[in-house]
């Protein structure tokens, strides 16, 4: 079917790749024409700006965006005065579900569907396929269906689950209508604090294992440090790129982002490219604030965000607080000072 | 070649079948002699009693220990006495790797070889073969290399690694020789660790995800409770099974974890069989320890640890003295009482 | 000077004792009558409703309102049609300051002064008085100082600051000016943040001291319990409210909320009376909120806030997630499970 | 009565000094000779070495150390075979109680009572008193009542708990007889980790005041940082130094620690002279290990402990571990990189 794609950055023309890979017809729109020109090399069908874009759209028209969350906003506002009743546009990009539930129901009241697709796959979507999490109503979740299908991965060689039987349903296909408004970037969110969880798990894991040969250090003892009580158990030179490869095997920890971390430790194990200074962007945030609301209890998910902000130095007052704090009642100069 | 394997519990049994298939031969003895027949019955050569057991050994002798942690100490104790120099015996089972570095020390003067092997693959190795995390001398490693390759997974149809070509190494295969005495353990450790962090990560995402409807339910507003504030942003109804089964294509949180969580949610949505009362075994705790021992930052690891010790009632007390602090200060009751 | 009490519910009464003591005259008002009586009892003006307590205030009128913040922002729009120019409004409860600052612009635009004053003390600041952390414009903070200054603790027998000296500041007799609107508020919500942080710092470390014992108790040893490895460790039975009476005196932890733990546990060291489902209001919360708005990692602060949901049971479907997990991948039933 | 003290650093000198004060004879003893010739300018019997030490000591000696834990073990081996049955040793350290369990048990296999008394107070003791924890055996404690009663607070001016009639409980004095062996290192390492939390719940909650005027600052929108949402809710410059005063006054919060926290936040209010990186002794990791052994959940407490890990750079390998990870799924580079 027809579909019109805003925004050709990275996520967005890999995206109309896919779709007419698969013999879909892609209208594309950026607001710079290099990204256009190229789409139109493969086979998507250009425009000049915005209007031309809606004019190249069978009616009802299916709009896709894939712009940055910070520029959805100003675009649903465009859209809201020039799209026609049963138009459908679909946020497919990483906004707020709360902005969705304004969104949905301000364009309803003009008869204009507003889906939200929670998009995960990155880089790696054109080819490995998009998971897609689906909000808004089911008339047009239903319209668009062949999108959905084309753009999702398929059941490709996963292992089918145990008591599923029959006809396949979509989320075994890997996309999934999950509720109203606001519902696909919801579950997006939780996938994304989920992500940010088990990243911090393999990296704390593969941290211990790179600290296994401390005991080969001399160890300080003096009244501010706590030596190590038996040096001789922490004697180890663990590989990691040779661990994060075997754990990609047979064990309970494999993943893809543990195949995506043995990669990166294979390029380089001293990951030497990196200051660790770790950004985080809405979901993360927004997965907490969920669960503060509530009242579901997300320790880890929530510790994994702080962490990122720490190691952008945003602990550095509290740390200096608890320095100053042990001075005064100890006497403790930090090391290395008076 | 031949190897001798003393436990014949779930894992050590399915060990025995993995080797039988693929040729070795294989001495079998079991503190019961019922699973010794079983074995029998499948191709194993039995044994009476651990005297028979070793006479059935060709020299070297190879004697894996698949026996519960809690036992290895004193079967190393017997085997001490009984085995010779150049023999070498496996501790397949879950030990902590300081015990390794002990036991090691103390066979390695008689001339034994000890070797420590974290084992990961649970009920499933049996089809899926067990990674193998590996601790120990050199020479010993290598002489017992056909077993370790029989039992490890091999290369399966895991993609392989950019950047990695020509010869596959062990790791490829789903086994490592990672150190000296105790750095299979240790490895092994610090995979249930990231195991925990893991696990839970997905249990809060799903928890906040099952919790998405609260809005639907009458909210209190007293002193006590924080209310609500838009309700409307949590009327979601969300399919846990099919979120699950979702998340396994093309999600950037696909895992081997998750394939089980979508199974056993399949089975059952609200997961009434279980009580939520986790256990948790050494190699959690281990890790943290280690964690704090050599200084290195785990706080999600170590969360999800403390999490499964408040899952059995063990925060209860501390619980208790915050409701008691709350009386004193602002004279609040807890709900529901005077 | 004179000021117009809204909300005689403990909180409210007792500051109104506290002004009428120090010679203040107060006007009060209350949803229920009897409040009135027993306050213009001891010696306040009393008023038949709205309009009455309205009237019996000199311009420009001072009110203060003492009601649940459920019931602020209803109150804060009667009296925006109620007041004049000039007037000054006082919310003295536990608003979240995003609201304060609405209220402020729109009070605002009709002359009208709007103050947050975040209040700590609860039931102990009749006798104590109240910390005060007042948000709002510099004219109308003066203009009632006479007020904050009668209601705040004052100096006491409290130590003075090294390094303070001359004139005190009004942070040495207990209120401060913290900024404009919302500043109050502000400071009280991470105040509240702070003491869910020490409260459960306390609550853990009696915790541990609880289970010093654990040692006596015997230990089961199977695949599923990590046993005790020197029991003998773990062999005390510390009386806890002689600890936290221990703590009270020279330690480095004493503060006023050991000294409610003390009270707590000499009137009942099983804390008996108290089922551990520990409640939360707005401002833990709110602290945890902003923290990630404003990406400062607050971690201890969070836990602290997630441990209450957990406390009430809003972790128990993640810990059977946990457990079917564990079911599906080891064959692990929980404990008195088949 | 008399005491010997070994160990005349800032802790053992102040003391003698109290002791002394008190009416106490003190013989003393240092590795270096200056303190010792101090400490006898101030009243204090010298000694040219430790057998000089011994022979001034009337029978049963009274031997208290105050050395740096690392030091503990070998000077109790020494005094092993000087000491008669009878004698007394305290360790007034930071030994960790395993330690002291061990030390007891061989100690008093020659009659020798060891006592182990955990010191709390600092650089306060001298004025404010020392809050003492003591274990082993009744006997001994007995014994040397009246130095415990010199070296403690006393009641001082803090209030009585309510409920407490009659003749005070040596806790309302400042020091407790809490166990057997190792039962005062135990109480004291759990007072330290409690110190831990503590600490980290102001400096956390000071870190959110800190960044309370983020929103004047421009913010970024990019793909890669989640830019404030409304930056007005967030323009306070809060006063740290005046709210850390104010909350020392009829705040639930106000402790000795808040104190400290005032004095030091008046001296500056940037903290310009401390990096941050924060020391652990061994206490904090103590008291996590012995959390995880006795499966009591204190993760409040454990991620305090990690925090100073990271504040020096310890979670620096995971950090990066994140960045790669984000690198290979989504090509995200770090900000201010390609």
């Amino acid at each position: 079917m027809q579909m019109g794609m805003i925004g050709l950055g990275r996520m967005g023309a890999n995206m109309v790749r896919r779709l007419i890979r698969d013999g879909h017809s892609c209208v594309v729109h950026n607001r710079s024409h290099g990204p256009v020109e190229q789409m139109v090399s493969e086979g998507a069908i250009g425009s000049e700006n915005l209007d031309d874009f809606l004019s190249k759209l069978d009616s009802p028209r299916v709009v896709w965006l894939m712009v940055p969350a910070a520029a959805v906003g100003q675009q649903i506002d465009i859209l809201e005065t020039r799209l026609d009743a049963g138009d459908i546009v679909i946020d497919g990009g990483n906004s707020w579900y709360k902005d969705d539930i304004v969104r949905a129901r301000r364009l309803g009241k003009k008869g204009i569907h507003y889906l939200d697709v929670g998009t995960s796959g990155g880089v790696w979507g054109l080819e490995r396929g998009y998971c897609l999490m689906i909000g808004g109503n089911d008339g047009a979740v239903k319209h668009i269906n062949p999108l959905f299908a084309t753009l999702a991965p398929g059941t490709g060689d996963i292992e089918r689950t145990a008591g599923r039987e029959g006809e396949r349903s979509t989320s075994e296909l890997g996309y999934l209508h999950c509720g109203p408004a606001g519902a696909g970037h919801f579950v997006k969110m939780v996938h994304n604090g989920i992500e940010y969880g088990l990243m911090a798990a393999y990296a704390e894991g593969f941290n211990i294992l790179k600290h296994a040969g401390i005991g080969k250090q001399s160890q300080d003892s003096d009244a501010e440090t706590s030596p190590l009580r038996n040096p001789e158990e922490y004697q180890y030179d663990i590989d990691l790129p040779e661990v994060a490869e075997l754990w990609r095997r047979g064990s309970v920890i494999s993943s893809w982002l543990l195949d995506l971390t043995a990669t990166a430790l294979r390029d380089d194990a001293e990951l030497g490219d990196f200051s660790g200074q770790v950004s985080d962007s809405g979901e993360g945030r927004w997965t907490s604030i969920a669960a503060i609301e509530i009242g579901a209890p997300a320790p880890l998910l929530t510790t994994a965000l702080y962490n990122r902000f720490s190691s952008r130095g945003e602990a550095d007052f509290a740390d200096k607080i608890l320095s100053a704090m042990r001075f005064q009642f100890g006497g403790h100069h930090e090391k290395g000072k008076g």
